[in-house]
């Protein structure tokens, strides 16, 4: 695997693949790797001639009092699971690389980057949005790979490769959970062994509401309820419990078709989400 | 001359270009072709294999109040004029093409956008930078050609293209004038023979605010106020007068390097524009 921290670089390298007909699968990651991103690597190794794997630790996407500066950084370890995963680039840039003196444009994707994390997280998804365009035309991918737990980003990515014409086809995989169900995430790290206990709380609510919908349950308010019940704790600050469609993520006023249950709330220090999608009636 | 009108269509003709490892040069238009747009894309035709041409009179570069419906549309003429200059491929989508109906990204480059014609058309070079962006990921062309007479777009794009990393070069080449100054632009159309000659009070500004810095003149003001005096005509409604860095579009306070003098001015219902870039001492 070549460790590539130039941009410049990483053109000449993509350049050579493409000369050669090869096709890229992408991974971009804030490193800190764990068992979420791994299915992300090995689809991107089955279906691509080469696998490009970025760690950049985004500032654009935290807001002045979030976790830019704790955010974990574990470059070693990340490198040594991306060597194992037989990835062809590791695409490392620094920050005055990415953002220089004179860097001003941001993309914005209005409407679905104010709902759910939008509305706690203001600048959150302008920054990723931001930092994806630039790393979507620097490393020219044929497919990006990004993980359901964000599912919200997702949705932002959708439309950002759509709306400025990307060619580039987007495959979303499924949120990885640990056997309690508590959804892998860089920032689990953060927490104690009691706060992990109370983390399970998110999944929990998430599988009763879908069960209640699933069971036929027809109001939207008996779900949110039942879910806010289960997070009712003193060591659990809700951000939002919401019931949105999985297209617009608009909140719902009835089940048809499918919508997203989804989480957002702070345990100690820790900000996690979480989310599943449930077939209503 | 192919005439495409179909994103698809485009991409799979570029990707024909690109594998017989032919360069592309890209002329973003709004068509109503004239003087100015010749230059261009004979430049284009002169250092590229592939010269591709675009008319796309962009909805969301004019406000409200703008001229967008009547912005001339000359299709015929522009086409007989491009297959004259040997134009592989004349780009010519629809605007539900390019905006359908869930379109909602936006690119901003902050600073720029806001300085001299910004202050006066909110939203215009967001508009121009969200358009551009689209039509660069569509074309992928190796070079884009811009006239000089829109300065500060040319700055704009020079961001964007550096910020989100496009792999493209910008040439500006110098604004085309008529024989008596006039800046050649497709808004001269709707002048009339009594605005066109109040329309040259603008080079006329110009060209002696020009005269005095390259003569000494050391007052920034003093300069100033004689371009004003310039153009102190009924039938003239200034919207600006500016002496700026020609790369922050800042006001300058004293000559030094270069400077942008620019104008902005209303004559009937015709907003004109125009500069010059001068050397200080």
């Amino acid at each position: 695997m070549k460790v590539i921290r130039s941009p410049i670089q990483l053109r000449l390298q993509v350049k050579r693949f493409r000369t050669k007909g090869e096709t890229i699968g992408f991974v971009p990651t804030m490193g800190a790797l764990h068992g979420g991103h791994l299915p992300l690597i090995r689809r991107a190794r089955k279906e691509c001639d080469r696998v490009i794997v970025s760690i950049f630790v985004n500032p654009l996407q935290f807001g002045p009092r979030e976790d830019y500066r704790r955010y974990p950084r574990t470059f070693f370890s990340d490198v040594s699971l991306l060597q194992k995963e037989k990835v062809d680039i590791l695409f490392f840039p620094s920050v005055k690389t990415m953002y220089p003196d004179l860097f001003s444009a941001t993309v914005t994707v209005n409407g679905l980057s104010e709902r759910l994390c939008g509305a706690f997280r203001p600048g959150h998804f302008q920054g990723v949005a931001t930092a994806c365009t630039k790393l979507f035309n620097l490393v020219q991918p044929d497919t990006v790979y990004f993980g359901g737990k964000d599912y919200q980003q997702t949705r932002i990515i959708d439309r950002l490769l759509n709306d400025f014409d990307f060619n580039i086809r987007l495959k979303v995989l499924p949120t990885v959970r640990e056997k309690n169900g508590l959804a892998m995430s860089s920032r689990n790290r953060y927490l104690s062994s009691r706060e992990r206990k109370k983390a399970l709380l998110l999944s929990k609510a998430l599988i009763a509401g879908g069960a209640l919908i699933q069971g036929g349950e027809k109001s939207v308010l008996r779900v949110l309820s039942r879910m806010k019940s289960i997070l009712k704790d003193p060591a659990v600050r809700v951000d939002y419990v919401s019931i949105v469609d999985p297209k617009t993520l608009e909140e719902v006023s009835r089940f048809r078709g499918k919508v997203l249950l989804a989480v957002a709330a702070r345990i100690g220090k820790t900000r996690l989400i979480d989310n599943i999608l449930v077939r209503g009636s």
